[in-house]
């Protein structure tokens, strides 16, 4: 007797659609360690499949992976990734804080990445445009590396988030060509307030609507002499120099 | 009449595959702005492609990509990307300044990231160990947004690279967990002689042999108070706030 279904494997296998996972609420993650942390997270997980149990076969129709991991999890979708309200937004920047925005990002390597970062530098909360791509896609979870059951993540408008971050007295960031030197401009600010960085789309940078309520423009200096043969960083990249640096002025 | 052959056609397709690379001495980039930069290089291109010219379903045959760029150019390699003696080394390392090396790294993705970084912040030289996965597999060369045209790059022994660095009076960083925080570590040896980082593979970090060799180990801090639950950054992001902070403190 076969422990998984035909029913269930086309059931999970569509999980790589996002249509479905907006239609049932679920999203898969492979590989032992990305299945403890969901299991030690707030996140529900509905179902466990391991490949000793279905056998490699079944493992490897519902696997997204080219090698099926040993283990997969089907995991329930968290309420409130989208903002609700303007009150929902208003309370969680209430605090102050570091957060984060992102402005249509495409690339699903680097929004897991970008995840994985403001984990590890403890951003308070990382807000998306509705255009970036989906964050239970199975590539953006597994880039994460565990840290999407952690960090607090939600789709927004980023024109509203930044108005209601500025009447907030917080300030906003963005990285254009022609902004200050992130070493020498004024950061410090102060975390009572939210700080805001935003991170524009990886061809396109920060829309220009966006651009508009940007209170900071603020720029990565390449070598030598303020110029490179490159002409930006990658998105991810540019995400963790800033971060890091608004790290490095407020903590040490 | 066709403007390719299907000889042509298999050849290029045969170009994905690292064995076959190496056996003809060419590799293949795609899009206006990677072949642009191309001919703009010190790299000799061996033949264009435009899909106007050859048709969509050709160009649909010989492209990496599941959407085929307008157009595909044919890339002799570069001699000399493998170091062919240590006197060579000692040669690249003379003027001092600012180099990095990798330890095994697997993802082309985060090679692609790491060269584009590179070039971004001047960084002198790159060097990867050979079992560094192939700096011109498409993946790769895709991801240098064209800094591949610029960096100088070479597969070499890293442990030798280290014990060359040393012998010249530089020192050799490596990121570990116990390392000094890199906000507060002295990495101001100055770049008269050379300052070499060295980044770990994606899932074992720098290799035991390696780590001996390390003058000064180094770490970027999480938030808060020194503790995330993430365990580690990605390898092209710690390659980027290590290198941007060695420029911080040595360049403004």
């Amino acid at each position: 007797m076969s422990l998984i279904s035909k029913n269930e494997i086309k059931t999970i296998k569509s999980l790589s659609d996002k249509k479905y996972r907006d239609s049932c609420g679920l999203f898969a993650v492979e590989g032992e360690k990305m299945v403890d942390e969901a299991l030690h997270s707030g996140f529900k997980v509905e179902r466990i499949f391991r490949k000793e149990e279905i056998g490699e076969q079944a493992m490897s129709r519902i696997s997204s992976f080219s090698t099926p991991s040993p283990v997969l999890a089907v995991i329930r979708k968290p309420d409130h990734i989208a903002i609700s309200s303007y009150g929902m937004l208003d309370s969680i920047l209430s605090g102050g804080g570091l957060f984060m925005a992102l402005d249509k990002i495409r690339d699903p390597g680097n929004l897991g990445t970008i995840i994985r970062i403001c984990d590890w530098f403890g951003v308070k909360a990382l807000f998306a445009s509705d255009d970036t791509v989906d964050v239970f896609n199975p590539k953006v979870v597994q880039a994460t590396m565990g840290a999407i059951f952690r960090l607090r993540f939600h789709y927004t408008d980023i024109g509203e988030l930044c108005k209601r971050v500025v009447s907030g007295n917080g300030r906003v960031y963005g990285t254009f060509l022609e902004g200050e030197n992130i070493y020498s401009a004024g950061l410090d600010n102060g975390l009572e307030s939210p700080s805001l960085v935003v991170i524009g789309n990886e061809s396109e940078g920060i829309s220009r609507e966006i651009k508009g309520l940007v209170t900071d423009k603020i720029n990565i200096p390449p070598y030598p002499d303020g110029e490179s043969g490159s002409e930006s960083l990658n998105a991810a990249v540019a995400s963790a120099v800033t971060i890091a640096e608004f790290r490095r002025r407020l903590c040490t």
